[in-house]
């Protein structure tokens, strides 16, 4: 057995993306304490370029120690007790794991499908939200990996702020991709990837809390059921004047390279990241039109940096891929549940969203096909 | 703000420990995909690297993807049903943890206490598991970090084992340190941790379950709370013979370290690797004799790799730990719970576990002192 020597891939799956160079020389730089006083500065400004990242002034804004399920996991598991009711939106993948987290968090779910690779409905989200009051929350995914599609995070939220709920927003894949007003949307608990449009790498949940989300938080009856996700405990880490309280051991190195993607994405503002997702985007439509290759997702409701297509009849899926993979270096996405085998998923994310990625996909998926 | 360049310090606190430069190297090669065929293969190199650094053959052993105390909880949240009872042994902060874990999920802990500084009570276990034969397990901490005392992990658990129970133990600052036997000693599901002895970037939590405790986790009744801690689903990402299973995005490059940390150990061995922290224990334990410090725990109970020592009489705990980071780029551990502000910890763990940084500690803290 030897040291393990990965090969330089084109990353335009749906995540891990293509990391800039400069994050994974972040990660490499000498592990401190994460105690360390120069290691605390550090947290106060990730903190500060998270809360650009998703434009909030949320005090409560920190990223968790584990991949983005671990914080989807933390926004049910804080927020919602035994014995609640949270509608949940499912049109795709990420909306049925947000059903069994509400389940295996005690709580009630009350579940608005769509079709996948179409948004969440608003008329539907109304109709759930009026035949159920006493509901505590919404949930939704903004972005959805698993089809593509994007959803209207800010009239959603309209929708349920109209009744008082919380709005828990999976962001995972919308982060730094396209428009997230965190503030100016009203929503309470959201939660992203650092492995998608951050281009970083994969392992971090950046995560922000309102303070009406804080204030759910502390109203609570009952013990939040995870030890490691129970925000109370996580916030006396990332907060606080004086002292921080140990509570876990922070996964240094990573946090490193997050604090280094997301100083990239504020060197070059949001406004042009969304530009630059938005413009891959329109000329992969264009090269994949010209191959006769159709789109999963109406659109008007596409998301630039997650790109379903229909495989076309007769290809094989798997030995495409494959090719892809072997002789161009180049990995795209498999469809994930109800699209598997049916479709790909062409990622062009964060560092991703470059022109050579583009050109490099459609002219190699023409020689393959 | 810029990019975050930290210091090159020596880390002789609880951990994270001083990284092997090649541990960095690896960690910044090129990202490729969690589903990549070559990524895979390096994940069954590292199955079978960690079964050689727990010594087990168990098919479930992998690296939980977040810290330490994310790998406490996937052994309590999966073994542990609502209502059932676990004996657990608490003789300092972790043992705390572990009953809170437990309370948790919903079980009854049966705490078993000893003083902070003193290994774990045979006798007390034995008695507690005569009083309580209906406990489904026993857990206790191999090696206390925040104390620095040595367990009898093999007789602990011949006591659990005579009542048919599962053993559940923290080996998070044992494993590659001292001897841990997994198979040997019947353990059912040991966790431990990435920045301890092993010399990696803090966040991964190896885990390895046993048969016995694949089957309590086949036999439960009701779901497991934590969906990111489900090991049943985990299993079908790192385990089978063909297709994985997407469940979450790996932490890619934080398991090529992993991968690289345990090459090296068993480039060195486990046995070489035992004797090189117990031969710079010795030679610390002769300087701080020398400078007149005392251990906290007693001779033949001390941890070679985590050494608790009381303060000196009129000593600024503060000041002391912040002038050798200062001046001497040295960390080491403040106290923890009942020893916060009466004891330091001076971890020699893997990587750091060598003559110069024992030197370096020694010369420092005469200077300081």
């Amino acid at each position: 057995m030897r040291s393990f020597n990965p090969p330089k891939r084109t990353l335009l799956g749906p995540g891990p993306s293509d990391i800039y160079p400069q994050v994974l020389q972040a990660l490499s730089r000498p592990t401190i304490g994460h105690l360390d006083p120069l290691f605390i500065g550090m947290m106060d400004e990730l903190k500060s370029l998270l809360k650009y990242a998703f434009q909030t002034e949320n005090e409560f804004t920190i990223a968790i120690s584990a991949p983005g399920s671990a914080g989807m996991e933390a926004c049910f598991v804080n927020l919602i007790e035994p014995g609640e009711k949270v509608i949940v939106c499912r049109n795709g993948v990420f909306g049925e794991r947000m059903r069994q987290n509400v389940e295996r968090c005690g709580g009630i779910a009350v579940v608005v499908d769509d079709e996948w690779g179409t948004p969440v409905s608003a008329t539907k989200l109304a109709s759930a939200v009026a035949e159920h009051p006493d509901a505590v929350a919404v949930a939704f995914v903004h972005a959805e990996t698993s089809t593509g599609a994007l959803s209207d995070a800010q009239a959603l939220s309209k929708i349920a702020k109209e009744q008082d709920m919380l709005v828990i927003v999976d962001a995972v894949t919308s982060l730094g991709g396209v428009p997230l007003l965190v503030d100016e949307w009203q929503l309470d608990a959201v939660y992203s990837g650092s492995q998608k449009c951050l281009s970083c790498t994969p392992g971090l949940s950046p995560l922000t809390f309102s303070e009406k989300a804080l204030a759910k938080i502390e109203s609570r009856t009952h013990p939040v059921q995870s030890w490691f996700l129970d925000q109370s405990l996580v916030l006396g880490y990332w907060s606080g004047a004086g002292k921080r309280a140990y509570h876990h051991t922070a996964p240094v190195n990573s946090l490193y390279a997050l604090h280094e993607s997301l100083l990239l994405l504020k060197e070059e503002g949001l406004q042009q990241a969304w530009q630059r997702h938005a413009d891959a985007h329109q000329i992969l439509k264009q090269g994949l039109s010209e191959l006769g290759i159709q789109f999963v997702v109406d659109e008007q409701y596409r998301l630039p940096q997650l790109n379903a297509i229909y495989i076309p009849e007769g290809v094989d899926d798997g030995a495409v891929r494959q090719r892809l993979l072997n002789e161009y270096n180049l990995e795209i996405g498999a469809g994930l549940g109800d699209l598997a085998g049916k479709a790909w998923r062409i990622g062009l994310m964060g560092y991703g969203a470059r022109k050579e990625n583009v050109a490099l996909c459609l002219q190699a998926l023409k020689e393959v096909l």
